[in-house]
């Protein structure tokens, strides 16, 4: 369960970026946060705590809880191989 | 406002631990985290990871966001003061 929630808490983060067509630079940029540690969320490399959660959904435009709650709902329903690309693409 | 969501983050587990009327020992053997760890969550004095988080809310019968959600909402509305001291008084 934990493994799988941290790795679609990431996808949601890609998945968000990507709604704003942002880089990770962007993100990190907005969020506050270091552009590899942006990349290793979104890879569920790294646990993130509960400020950081707040300081993504707040660059979103969203709550943390919100974020949170798009995550759980991605959680052991997508692979990570079903990630869109779109930000690669572009 | 992150020490602020921080202190109302744990405001808002020791309101769900009231509602359940459990001690910090029980909730903490619930969620599968350190007695004194719970008790320092409550007072607002550590900074929890998302599968802190997690723990808490499947402990409580909820989502970890939707714990989230109820100390997002608590945030800078409601002072140390007026915890209810339930708890102790038991």
């Amino acid at each position: 369960m934990s493994q799988c929630l941290v790795k679609s808490f990431g996808l949601a983060v890609r998945q968000q970026r990507e709604l704003h067509q942002w880089s990770q630079e962007q993100l990190a940029e907005n969020a506050d946060l270091n552009r590899s540690y942006v990349g290793e969320i979104e890879r569920g490399r790294v646990v993130v705590s509960l400020l950081t959660v707040e300081k993504l959904g707040h660059a979103f435009g969203i709550s943390g809880a919100r974020l949170l709650e798009i995550g759980e709902r991605l959680e052991c329903t997508v692979a990570p191989k079903t990630i869109q690309l779109a930000s690669i693409a572009c």
